[in-house]
Formats: C-alpha cells, structure tokens, sequence
C-alpha cells in the first residue's frame, strides 16, 4: 500500500509502498483510511521537535488524525464488523491499567500513538485496536469527520474541562482562530453560555469566528492584552484558551487571565515564564491540555451529527500529501486539510 | 500605642507610638493583639516585592498573621463581643460581591489586607471587621495559634484544593518543610491516605517532617529530583505542594510532577520556566495558591483545637520585632517566630 | 399602605392597610414593589403545608417572589441607592454564619424568608437586607422580572446542579412544563447540549415546550413512563427534573431515572415510596432543591438579559390578588402571574 | 470440583460436584478460590428478593466476593500469570462502553456480576475475566482479604463518593457497625477527619466501632434520632452512612441528615418513604451505592496492605458452607464469614 513515510528530520517524508498491516492481536482493527488529517504537529514531528519525546525510530509513517472504514478484526473484537464507518481515538489503549480504569486515556501506561510514537494514518490502511474504534452512522463520509479525531477532540476536550468555570457572566478568551480554535468556539457555544472573546491575528479567522458565534473579535494587532482588559472591566477574562502558545501568544494569554482565572494551554511551541509570585498573588491555574477521552470523542460526535460543531476542510489525495504540509506551514488552508487515500 | 512601622524600602521598620484605631464603621472591629506572627512575606514587603502589587503608602505597620481579643466593636457587629478570644482571617472581606458570594473570600473586589496594604498587626492593637473574627475558646492563647492566621491557612487551603487528587496509591510531595510546610504535612496526614514525601535542604527540618508523619524524607543536596523520580517508580508523584519557589525548587517541582498531575505553587521569589510542550504533552496543571478562604481557617482550627495540627513557636516581645525579623531572614527560627504585644 | 394578608389557614387572604416598613439596621433595605409573583406555594401556605415548617405567626403579608425599586436604605449599606431598580433573592441572609461563608444562602442559620415566616411582598413596600438586591439595569421593568426571583431561580438552581451530568449524548426529562418548568427548559438550552425531552399532561404546554427548545415532547397521558424508556432505548434519562412531585408523578420521574441516574425533586406534595433495592441495585440518587444562591440568581440575570431565558406573564392590580390566586388554582394562568402593587 | 449450588429459592443451597470451568476467550481467567466470602445478599438472593433482578436460571454457584490464586489465563491476557495471588473486582467488565470508558465499573452494559446472575466464587474455582483481576503481593493469603471484594469495597465506595462532604467540622453518622460498617468507619478515619458517630443497636458492635476510631457511639435502643440530634445542636449530620437500610433504620437515616445533607443508601431490605416537601425544603440529597469501581478496590487494597483497614473474619470450610449461612442469619458472625475450599 501507499504511505507518507518520514525517513530523516527535517526533511520532507516520502510517498512510497508498504507492506499492509494485518490483524494479529484478539483486539486488533485494521482501518481503511477515508481521511487522514494533516496538523501543524506533522511539521513539528519533521522539525524534529518531538524526536525525545516519542523516541519513534525512523523511518515511519505520519498520520494521527484519522477516520475511515474497519477492513479486517481480530478474533476478540465484538463491537465493530468489516465495513463499519469508524472514526478513530488517537491512542490505542490498554484499557486494563489506573488510567485506563479512571476513563483517562491520554495518561495510559501502555499505549500507543500511531502517526507520533509508531505508524500512523497517512496510508491506504492503519493498524489500531477496538479499544479506538467509534462507530459511526453508515451514511458519514470518513474525510468530512477525520479532522475531530485529533483536532476537534483536542479542543473539545479543553472546553470540556473548563464548562465548571464558565457559569453566566463569564468571559472566555479563545487565543487563535484556526483547526483547533474553531471547533473550541463552537463547542462553547453548545456547552455553555459564557461571552465568547476571539483573538487572532487573521482578520478573516475572526470573519470565521463570529458567524460561529463569538460574542467579541479581537484582531492580534500587538494591543490584544489591553483590548481583553478593556472588553473585561480591567480584569481579564475568567478563561483563556489559547491555542497558539508560541511567539509570546502563550505570555499573552497569560496576562489576559483574571484573578482567580485559569489559563489552559493547548497550543505549544513558546516557553511560558511566569513569576512564582504573579500566579499566587492572584491565584492563577495554568492548565496543560493534551488530546481528549474516548469519550470525549463520542461527545464531540454528538455534536457534530447534530450539526452544532462543524468543520471547514480541504481534501487533497494520499500523492499530495506534501502539497498539503506545504499549504498548512504557509498558512495557504482555512480549516484543516484532509488526505483522501 | 506601640506599632512596628515601615518607613522606607529596604531599611529596617521602626517601633514607635501611633494612636489606637477605633470601632467606627457599623461592622468593624479593633482586636488587643495576643500573637502577630513574623513571615517572611514581611521580610519581601521590607524588600519592596509586594510595593507595586500592594500600593500601600509608607509609613505603615505590618503584619497580616494576627489573633487577640475583641477589644471594641461597631454598633451592627452582633457575632462576637468585647472581650472575646479570636484569630484573625488575614482579608476583612466585603460579603457582597461575586467572590465573596461564592465563599472565595481571597477575591473580594473590595477587601483590604491589613499588614500588606494598610496598617497590620504587629501592634497593640488592629482594625479589622466582625466578618474576619472567628471566635475560639476563651482559653486558648492567641500567640499559640496566631500562626494559623496566615502560615496555617495558607498551607491548609493548598492541601484542601489538592484534596481530590489524592487517593489511596498516589504520592504527594513537600517540598519546603518550613513553617508553611509542616502544617501541610499535618493537613495531608488529616485530610488524606496518600504517601508523603517531604523534601527539605535542612537535615532537621526533615527530622521534624518525620515526627509529624512523613512516609519519605528526601534531602535537597542537589539530587532531589533523581530521589522523588526513584520513590516513584519513575514516574514523578501526582502532586507537588512547593512551599518554595525560589532558587530553583520551582523548577525541580515542576519536574517531580507525574503526567496528569499537579504542582501547586504556593511560596514565591522565582520565576517558572516551562516549555508549553512539556505542559501539554504531559498533561499537566500548576496551580497558584493565595492564602485562603475563612472556612478554610474554620476548618483548620478544628484540626488544631483536635490537636491533628500543632505548631512549634517562638515567641517575642513587640519590642523585640526586629530581633525577630533578622532571626527570620538568617534562618534562626524553628517553625514560626510571634510577637506578643 | 396596602398589603395581602392572611389572617387564617384555610381561607383567603385580604388586601388591606398596613403600615410601612421602615430601614432601621445599618443593612435593611426598603424596596417599592413593582411586581410580586403569584406562586403555587402561596397556595399551599393557605392550605397550611408550611404553617409547622415556617412557624410564621398569622396575620401575615405573602408573596415570595419579589422586584421592585429602592425606597429606603439603612446607614450601611454601599451596594445600591435610592432609586435602583432591583430583584430581590428571596432570603435576606446573614453572611456570617457557615453556609454563607460558602455561598450556600438557602442554607443560612440566620436568614428570614419575607412571604413565607415573616411579611412579604404582595404589598406596596417590602423590607429586606442589601444581600437580597441584584441591581439591574435602569430601563428593566420589575414586573417583567419578578418571576424568576423564585420560580426562575429555583428551576435554574436546580439546571445548574445538574450540568455535570448532562454531557452530550444524555438525556434530560423536564417533568412538568409549567411556571418552573419552562424556565428549567431554557436553562437547559442555554447550559447544555443535552436532549430535552418534555413531560407534561398539558397539550397546549408541550406545544410552548417546543418553542422554546424541547427536542420530544411526551403527553402524560398515562403511558408517560413508557414512553421516555421508548425514547431512550429502555434506559431511562440520565436527568430527570421533576417540577410536579405530586399525584404520582412523583413516582414517575424516579421510574424515568436511568441506571447511576439523577431524579431532583423540585416540586411538592406527594410522597416519595422507593425500595431501597431499587436505589441500591442502579445506584440512582434524589436530590432535594430549594431555591438557589444569590448567585444563582445573578447568572439567571445575564440569561435573562441576553434574551435567552423568557417569560410568559400575566399582571395584576394589587387589589386583584385574590382573582390571580384563584386563576391560579384552576389552572387558568399561562406562564406566571404577576401583582402590580 | 465442589460448589455451593442453589436449586431453587427459600431452600438451601446444596455442596455438589459441578465441572471445572475453562479459560475459553481471550481474556478469560479461572481463579483457584482461596476465600469465598458469605454476605447478606446470599441470604436474599436464597429468599428470592434477586430473582427478578439478576434473571439467573437455577441451579447455580452463589458466592460474589472472591479472591485466590490464577490457574489458567486466556491467550489475551497479559496483567496476570498462572499462580498469582489477586482479589476479584465483583463484575468481570467489557471495557468497552460508556460506562466502562468513564471508569464507572458498575454500569457496564455488558459485565456479568458471578454468583448473582451467574455462576460465582463458593467453588473449588471460579472462571471470571482479566479485567476483574487485582494481583496482590505473593505473601498475601486469599482468604484473609477476600471480605474487601465486595462488603469492603462496597464501604469504601460510598465513603469515597462521601469524602467531598465531609470537611472537618462536619459530622458523619454511620447507621450500623457489622460487615460493611466496620470498613466504613476505617475507611472514614483514613480519608477525612470529619466526626464519626456509629449507631448500632449491639452494644459490643459499637465496642468494637470504639477501637475502630468511631468519635462516638450511639445504642440503637428506640431513641437513636434524638441521640444524634443531641450531638449535633439539633442539625443533624453532614452525612449519614446507612449500612442497614430495613426494618425503619432507612427512616431513621433520613431523619439524622441535616439541611443540605446526604443519606447515602447502602443497605437494603426496607422502603423509603419521604414527603417531597421534606427533601425540598431541607435540600438533603438521598444516594443509591452499589459496590464500587475496579479503582476503589486498588485504592481499597493500599489501605489494607498499609495496615490501615482490617478484617475481623471468621473462616469455615466449602464444605460449612450451609453452617456459615445459618450462622450469618442468626447474627452469630463477628465480622466476616469466609469460606477456604
């Protein structure tokens, strides 16, 4: 089969033919891909940026982001059949150790992360467990819902554990408008009631916005802080969500965070540094956000199928799969790009 | 009467005669000071740390760690009366806005903080409000709990917001096992099953760790970190309670963390530098800590008046404030020094 | 001036002359009442339900639900004028005592409840404390308002409670779509995504449900139970809110429940009759609500204000409560009555 | 192998020979049973108040609270090997649904519950599955710890869900001192420090309750209520903990709760009968408890393991299993009956 395959560090990955993966394990679900989603977390991957981290050896195929149909089982699996529609949780888990048990799949001691730490979904077919597999509706085409299995859990998952804090007469900040940042609008706009403060330095990401439902656009014009302090009475916003968290983005978010309030970062790529007695004299919670539940992605599902989340694409084909990374590093795609296999 | 007075950053505060504050407003109160503790906020204050965030105008009295005995109060305070023994919620709040609404006492829109940004209570006696009283047992001694009042509810209102996260199996580490430090470490034995780790650079101070109940002790010699990572499999503890933060020991702090666990900052002087990838890809929150709310003290005095929480005092005459303060500042003073007016 | 007093339990209150009520403590406040609610407890109250609980010696001024404009204020208090126009939370609390200290103002050890054990605000002027006011916008009519003071508050407490539990994919049933009920369904609508199924043996209030959001409406016609188990594949709703709780309904709601589900009792009268192995075998759990929090009420305020919680009300002149009382009761009131003293 | 078979309801069960069972799936694990414990719930199910409940086809293996050594392990199973000791969570799970993905163990839509709808643990051998499996240290004696699998885990959930509610200064009434009461009371001086008041109507229970750590204790002599009204100026408690739940102890729970307070529910036998104005106007919330999650045993299991929950039991051969139920019905058990076969 065709796969997307990164054979060194800061060079373009490859197209080129694999072996196709087969259904060993009792659990196993080999998925033939629909839609596989390409994140700016792929150029960090290129960039090396996550090499520690994941301790993948190379060569390997990218991908984790996907949605397509389930090909073939294992003997153990009774929950999906060939031809499911399925779309996928980024972590096969193990589903038997603290974490796991808790319904706390991102923090599993013996997961994988196929597209990060092994291969991934930038191929005609991945290999990945029931334990991934959500079952969807016949009728739903793989690459128009690829984008909320990494994405869209991704910021639905943030929103989700900040609904407590944001009661009526609140105000969020969503840092950046982008793939994650438009999902997070809307998934605000259905879980709670707050006023929904967007920021971004695309004039046209906060056209977006507001036909999602923001309630105020703020333009990152380098007076953003001030434009927060200014829409909030002088005391910043209860929470900010900031997707950006790179080039001071995630210094600024800070500083729009009120007394009390709780910054949750999700984007990443800058440095946060904050005086020990700015976060106690004002008692603020800085929130590390990384993907989402299984369950999570069930919700999200919900909402998308209702209509309440959804999602602006471009699909390219497998064979254009660095079109595609090129585009996102240039800022050529609105939404999210989408390889079709 | 006699007041410890600050004339001047970075010079020593004075003893010297000021007039006696009176019970004018409905629902104030004056306190006859019984025990006004030394912290070494008061030594930051000297400092000029706190002059931009307080915007206190010099001279004034310090100290924001106060318990006595109701000496007068206002014509609509019906909950305590002349005469009454009581400890001292640092912040006399207003009661009607959100915060104070909510129970958050420590962000009251309107409240004052004697001792921080208008005259405190190393003095013969303080103005505060009837909602800062709580009234204890005519026998018990001011000085004896007066460190409850700031150094007692701080590390207590920590540990309760860590509370939740720490079940049967997790582990919590110390790390300072000063005068905030001991009493967390008393807080956890009282309030939760986890397994303590006290991490002190002061051989002594873990040998008192050890009496009041620490399962581990860990000597800050420099590997510190390698030692909390060993007692954990690896993993780094669920939470890290740094009543420190400074020189460093909020770095190591961070890095004692486990994935999906917690770092609640609680002391101050350093700045947190962290890469918002290893946020994110570990999942993890730092928590800032302000003092706490009044229940929060009503709480802890019910461990203390148990005898679950006791304190190691020093005790001085107001007259020897200053003699207080270096024995503070050169690390002289075994848990907490209090001035008896 | 004119008021609504009963003078026996079991007949009908009359309007006559009272004097006014006068500020006299540092925080009383007088309020000219521009709209009193006419609630189904008022009835209750005649028929003596609360005579042992209230413990109110009679004659005495009803009404429960209450807005208006500051006539008269006491020596302390700050917060509002002469002149405001306000809505009142139905309890003038204490604010010291260990339920206010936690937000918690049904709870207070110290609070009057005007309309219910002491005079209320079917009068021309009603004397309540600074803690009761939320200061609204000048241009706000009370009348248009007064209803959620107590009907309002009381089923978006109750939403409020339950927002944990309704994630996306649940199931709400809103037992009931009358003066608590419909407010209870937007609320939902405005906090949720969850599936608002409506219950009520009113064609004509199911059709309103859906107006304002309802996604099924179920007739209970007596196969009500039936039909929400068809609804939910058998399962039962994740929330049930019951607004009625009495004449079997009661009983249905909690037949309504679903495994590890939530059945709140908002409404009253009948007798809850549950086997504890019913309880026990499907871990449900009932919870009771009372009213709501000052802050309760300010955050229904903003939804109010934004549109996104309505009200269907019909005024009356002072002099006509016994006509609203008697509408009332046979059922001939849509929404919520209204004095107009 | 031998097994305690029940033939049909309100006769005995009868010791016969039955085939071994065989790890057939992937995740099958038959456990050799070291202890088999003999609970209430094998007295009800033998008088049938189960048998609609459960469906199970007689004549089947009883016993529900297990613990021994693996002897054979399906292909799948990776967390256990043959001859490890480990205690058995009550339902072996799927892991796969909502419930199971949320950790929420006891709503699994697809578990079995052995020895209540299927064949359980008073047997030579007990198949189950790896997901029931907590593996214990080699030394540990199966039958010394196997009450902690189902009356131990079943205290420990419902203190566990208690925790939140019980800060100090709060009161906890725990209605009942036998099998469960006891852990609960252990489980309650382990997590929080709130104020412990055990009511039993056996004098040498509440001896026994003393030693455990109980703060007071009250002889269910008739007066019970007005005893824990006494302790706590007339409130009532935070929390009650009602281990009985028949013969009016369910009655009394309720009428110990204070305003705003919980009665959790964890016996059964008896009806609740609560007029709803009596839930709405005090705000008490009444929770249904059924066992406790995989998580709550690991939890359950550290406390154990640190000395800090023991186990008074009292072990009788497979083949006194009919002895070991007399004894249990006629009150002659102190503790646990624990069958070794």
């Amino acid at each position: 089969m065709k796969a997307v395959r990164l054979h060194e560090y800061h060079r373009q990955p490859v197209v080129e033919q694999v072996p196709e993966p087969r259904a060993t394990g009792p659990f196993d679900v080999v998925v033939k891909i629909g839609g596989a989603g390409v994140c700016r977390t792929d150029l960090h991957i290129i960039e090396q940026q996550w090499a520690e981290k994941s301790g993948v050896r190379l060569p390997y195929t990218i991908g984790h982001e996907n949605a397509g149909w389930v090909h073939e089982i294992g003997p153990g699996v009774s929950t999906v059949e060939v031809g499911d529609t399925v779309i996928l949780h980024p972590t096969p888990t193990c589903g038997l150790c603290h974490a796991c048990r808790a319904g706390d799949d991102m923090h599993c001691e013996n997961s994988a992360f196929p597209g990060i730490d092994c291969d991934g979904g930038m191929a005609e077919y991945l290999l990945t467990s029931a334990r991934a597999c959500i079952k969807l509706d016949r009728g739903t085409e793989p690459a128009d819902v690829a984008a909320l299995a990494d994405a869209g859990i991704t910021a639905y998952h943030a929103v989700r554990k900040a609904v407590p804090l944001l009661y009526p007469g609140t105000v969020c900040v969503v840092n950046g408008a982008g793939g994650l940042g438009h999902i997070g609008i809307q998934s605000l706009r259905a879980l709670t009631a707050t006023t929904v403060v967007v920021v971004d330095r695309n004039p046209e990401a906060l056209k977006l916005a507001e036909q999602l439902g923001a309630d105020e656009t703020v333009l990152a014009d380098g007076a953003q802080v001030e434009a927060v302090l200014d829409l909030t009475a002088g005391h910043g916003a209860e929470v900010v969500l900031d997707f950006v968290a790179e080039q001071g983005a995630q210094q600024d978010a800070f500083a729009m965070t009120r007394r009390g309030g709780s910054h949750f970062v999700i984007g990443y790529g800058g440095n946060l540094d904050i005086p020990a007695i700015d976060l106690i004299s004002t008692e603020r919670t800085v929130v590390g956000n990384l993907v989402g539940t299984y369950n999570d992605l069930v919700e999200l599902m919900v909402l998308a199928q209702a209509g309440r989340v959804t999602l602006h694409t471009r699909k390219y084909p497998l064979d254009a799969a660095l079109d595609a990374l090129a585009d996102l590093d240039a800022g050529r795609v609105r939404g999210r790009a989408i390889l079709t296999p």
